[in-house]
């Protein structure tokens, strides 16, 4: 943290390949630093030149006799490691490196990569970069950009693309009051990835909101446990790009085959507080909106309208949203109904229709009356504010203008935020200037303005529910059982990557979950033995360390009620067995009770590549198979978590009682879920886990079967935490 | 058509309600036709006056010499009846009425209206409105609309609101080339419908495409006919507000009960070639992008991009919209590589990477190469260009403009489209200038880019699929056949409202469709002997008019293989019949054949408020009730739609042979759709049908049980078509 601070605000900087010719990033890098009002010391390195730009040319970093902070290298990228190597020696905190070539081409670039990194470790050196279009301080001018005309403000930019960073920031020059605290071109992440630029921005008291542009992320789970730290003190809005191209990754057990990726990234986004944007014109109002307004948490928005059209639509906008356009109470539609003529409409939404076409002040009274009402928690003004004076009459300007500082007051003291969506933004009133200067943002667009007001009611919600919400930390292996370990270390000594039934069900019990003590029956006598222990009728299912999927090799036989069935079904599994794998080791059958009917769900747990453990919930049969109306969550879950991934799946009715019959026992449902969180967080070694079917009653759960999977290679603690 | 004609292009115009105040609407409507440099006569009307704006004021418009096309009325609501009266008299063809307080206010309102509709059809006199904004014809300058800076140019407008046209104006004139034909502010749609309208402009030669706000459908399936008449010859662009208040009907049976109202709206405008659109945003660009470019027939764009994050995005976007993106041929990649930088990406989509720095004219020669790539059908350009001048060096400008030349000469050429997305085009240069005058559209907005050649594709796969459509016109009666009308009028003559289920059987059997011939039992004995003439076993339900949910009663027995069984099964349905609903008509039990096992269905028809007759399918069960996994049409049924809507549910792969099990017959499930299509367009007196369950297997299909509801009133003919 201490070398990134030094880094990012810099008091000295060396400009490594710093260049006399106009057209080279050298030249145009003190170019900019100068022309940014950079206080500090700049020093030009190039053995080659002796001055840039009225400043002394170093031959290299270690003749320079002051101390440095900050290395920009614009050099090739064969020339970097011998670089970095002079940086260490010199005490240069950390090197912003513009060169690609690197990972990004593949093979001998990824090399390079590797090779740089090592370099910069051992001597000490951060990076940021390679492959970057560099950074930015605005508040010290620190700018290592070829961008002049950043406007200054409190959104931290985070890109993986520069052309996006320059689409935003034209959009902060030429259409809002707002503009960046810092500018950072993450690069190819090589060293300092988004989650330590993270930490830096929560504790920087220039930033209100970041601003994330993504296109992959080196470490999701790192980086979601910075995002938990994060939002709930600043907002972070983020567009990650490529949905498209991630796809499904080819996996063999079932879990595998369904995971989503880019649904689990979206869904753990989300539950981390992420604000996600999906669509890029969304991007920069969203951070606009957030850095200014506070959040409305309760979910309940009024709209305030001059017209039917933008009324309605901006209705099924917000709805879209999940936001709550709440009645208004008879209280509140009296008092409107006082100012607005009787054909307006004062339910929510409020349509003036008409009554401020000579009286533009009448909107901010409608504003004060409107989020005076307890059940309100913000406001969308839309229509043609701002341009009264150019539709209506032009002494209305100073009314427009009069009703702007209205209703920015408004906001500060209620605490509670407009929107305003206004056909004459483009225009430029200097009453839509005015309510920016308040901090009400205003825009053209009715999909941005519905976009904004929603963003603010989903990190409100966010911010009310964070104590329910994960921190996305392992504390591995601090529950593991003894006796688990054993039945694992035993697996791993017959070279067997997963666990026997009996196994896994026996390291469920560990934890408490209700799991049935099934037993391995070596004869068909023991099978008959072992059956009459319990009540009911028995199942057999072969046990052989060299078939897993045991009911394709017919070693499943289901309903056996008697001393015959079940004699007849040992000699027929070991049979089936044996032709369908000749040579395979055989232990036996085990032998478990028959499980009452109920519903079958499925619980099972894989790796994601990018986030760790990941758990998928969803009820059996066509409905995982064909529907695949399943639910996902990072691991570990919380209580919450636990309970909304059972009720989001799409047929959860079923669970909940069904065509008349009883409720099912989702509680024991959700203890399982958090069983499994706890499972999986206990033994770094397990790979996948499979319950599949858990049987749920109106009262209990039955696992009928499990199956786990353990990694390749042992592991002492998880690589991803 | 010769009225609207009258109309719509009026040669003189007498504005009733004329005034010499300028605040009013009288005054801004005279002061607004001249401005707009109409040629026609202006015979304002006001008997108070005796000139205004320097034209004679007539008492009445029978006191006018000349002959009148059209009236404006300007006065209040109470006024109407009589001067369409006189309208009437004077031989006027139209009356255009700015006045509200009629329909939309309800009670009184809603009687006036019918009031001022009876005079005006005892007078012969067309209606605009009431509550409309006005109508313009931009080509005469008959202007009706208090605006006066409407851009003129070939996209009819259709808007039931004033303030989204006034927006879309405003868009047109901002950041387009192009502008409108006509405008209409259909207002309540008391008289002339959205259908008329669309029928003068598929026959007007200044109009390329129709745009059109609505918020609420007088009758959806004139309306579709229509569209499926013009869609085909010119693009329409359609945003429907008001989706999150319509809410689903209540409704009593199955089939009304899932009716998403919405979805059904969707479904048939898509299906009769609309474009429909969700986000206000996307309205005009996307009217403009149709109303230029020719549309893309095979689904497949390219992306050409000087900066990796905008083309990421734009893949992202377009296959979220179903375009395809399609590798280029290797001669296209060979021809790209030639004049692209190494590092440069020459797939799709293709990365200049820093390749048109210095020189922008590369961006017209990668899409020459790229669209004569057989495969592609068009081309989306993402980034900078525009801004080569700025960014870079000025003299670029001109090689920018020179390439902008070029591409519009290649769209010309080539007949296919291009879209380019410019973060400069808020700057206008000169580049971007001469691509709009080419016809192909900029816009600064990747979302609204991708969306609009989105557009053009989603147009030329309709236009491709048109001969496979549906017209949406029913032939009434035309397959009925007289067994059938029998059976519904023997139900009409007992008071019944519904068939009983031998009875709806027959009547499929009359169409052909695969049910059995069940026959109804009296005694015990009855059903036994009846029981004989199958084999397997048999399936008794009682029949009587006082019980229609049969299974409630106790009133169906299942597998039934013996004499004895068969009896006891009768006496229990005979007595729970009685128990359930003492003093019910039992006419006896109906027996029928035990159907195979297999996969169940269900098909459902009803009557839709807006649309007519409409048909649900969905897959038995939990994936109907709960996850509600169905398709819907308007019928009647193509065969393509037939297919389609089994195809498109979630659940499609378990008649495709799920899990090893064989595909199932969904050709004749697709025959039974088409017959049920024919059933509902040869009886009228028909309110709903369900099908449920039908048992699909591997040959065949079975209609187990058959429900049959009519209407009220016995109807002639259907009252929507």
């Amino acid at each position: 943290m201490e070398a990134l601070r030094r880094i990012l605000n810099a008091d000295s900087v060396a400009i490594i390949g710093a260049s006399r010719d106009e057209t080279k990033r050298g030249y145009q890098a003190v170019a900019t630093l100068k022309k940014s009002g950079f206080e500090g010391n700049i020093f030009p390195v190039n053995p080659r030149e002796r001055r840039i730009l009225g400043l002394r040319c170093y031959a290299n970093v270690e003749e320079i006799k002051e101390s440095v902070d900050l290395a920009l290298i614009t050099t090739p990228a064969e020339t970097i490691p011998t670089l970095l190597a002079d940086c260490g020696r010199k005490g240069i905190a950390g090197a912003v490196i513009i060169a690609g070539g690197f990972g990004e081409m593949g093979g001998q670039g990824k090399r390079l990569e590797m090779e740089i990194l090592k370099t910069a470790r051992t001597h000490g050196v951060r990076l940021v970069g390679p492959n970057t279009s560099g950074i930015i301080n605005m508040w010290t001018g620190l700018n290592l950009v070829g961008l002049s005309d950043v406007p200054k403000g409190d959104i931290a930019l985070l890109t993986q693309s520069g052309n996006i960073a320059l689409h935003l920031i034209t959009e902060a020059r030429l259409r809002s009051h707002k503009g960046f605290s810092y500018y950072i071109g993450v690069g190819n992440e090589s060293d300092i990835h988004f989650d330590e630029y993270l930490e830096f921005f929560r504790n920087d008291e220039k930033t209100k909101a970041i601003l994330i542009y993504v296109e992959g992320l080196r470490d999701g789970r790192t980086f979601l446990q910075q995002v938990y730290k994060t939002s709930r003190e600043k907002p972070i809005i983020l567009l990650k790009s490529g949905r498209s191209s991630t796809g499904q990754k080819s996996a063999g057990s079932h879990t595998g085959a369904l995971a989503g990726i880019s649904e689990v990234a979206r869904t753990s986004f989300e539950r981390a507080g992420i604000i996600y944007i999906e669509h890029p014109d969304q991007l920069f109002p969203v951070a606009e909106t957030l850095s200014s307004l506070p959040p409305i948490r309760n979910k309940k928005v009024a709209i305030l309208a001059d017209g039917g059209g933008h009324a309605t639509i901006a209705s099924d906008l917000l709805t879209d949203l999940g936001v709550e356009i709440p009645p208004l109470s008879d209280r509140t539609q009296a008092k409107l109904r006082d100012i607005l003529p009787h054909n307006a409409s004062v339910t929510n939404p409020v349509d003036v229709a008409g009554g401020t076409d000579s009286n533009p002040e009448i909107f901010a009274q409608c504003a004060r009356i409107i989020l005076s009402d307890s059940n309100v928690g913000g406001l969308l003004i839309a229509g043609l504010f701002g341009g009264y004076a150019i539709r209506f009459a032009e002494k209305l300007r100073f009314i427009e203008e009069d009703a702007a500082h209205q209703m920015g007051k408004l906001v500060q003291k209620t605490g509670k935020p407009i929107v305003l969506q206004s056909l004459y933004n483009s225009v430029k009133p200097h009453s839509l200037e005015l309510l920016r200067y308040y901090g009400i943002p205003v825009y053209e667009s009715l999909d941005i303005a519905t976009r904004c007001i929603g963003a603010l009611s989903r990190y409100g919600q966010y911010i009310s529910a964070y104590k329910y919400k994960t921190n996305f930390h392992f504390n591995w292996g601090a529950k593991a059982k003894k006796k688990a370990l054993r039945i694992m270390e035993n697996a791993r000594k017959e070279s067997r990557r997963y666990l026997f039934e009996h196994e896994a069900k026996e390291l469920l019990r560990c934890h408490g979950a209700p799991a049935t003590h099934d037993q391995l029956a070596k004869t068909a006598d023991d099978a008959v033995r072992l059956a009459r222990e319990f009540e009911g009728s028995a199942v057999l299912k072969i046990v052989s360390p060299d078939i897993l999927h045991k009911s394709d090799a017919g070693g499943v036989r289901l309903n056996l009620e008697n001393e015959d069935q079940i004699k007849n079904a040992f000699h027929r599994i070991i049979d089936n067995a044996r032709e369908y794998k000749p040579g395979a080791v055989i232990k036996g059958c085990l032998v478990s009770s028959m499980k009452k009917k109920g519903v079958e769900v499925i619980i099972g747990t894989k790796i994601d590549r990018q986030f760790g453990p990941v758990v998928m919930f969803g009820i059996g049969g066509i409905l995982v198979e064909v529907v695949r109306d399943v639910s996902f969550r990072v691991l570990p879950l919380s209580r919450t978590a636990a309970t909304r991934m059972i009720d989001e799946i799409k047929s959860a009715p079923i669970l909940n009682g069904f065509r008349g019959s009883p409720a099912l026992d989702k509680q024991a449902l959700s203890e399982l879920l958090l069983t499994v969180s706890e499972i999986i967080e206990s033994y770094p070694d397990i790979e996948e886990m499979d319950l599949n079917p858990v049987i749920v009653h109106d009262h209990g759960i039955d696992i009928a079967d499990a199956r786990i999977i353990l990694k390749k290679i042992p592991s002492e603690t998880n690589p991803v935490d």
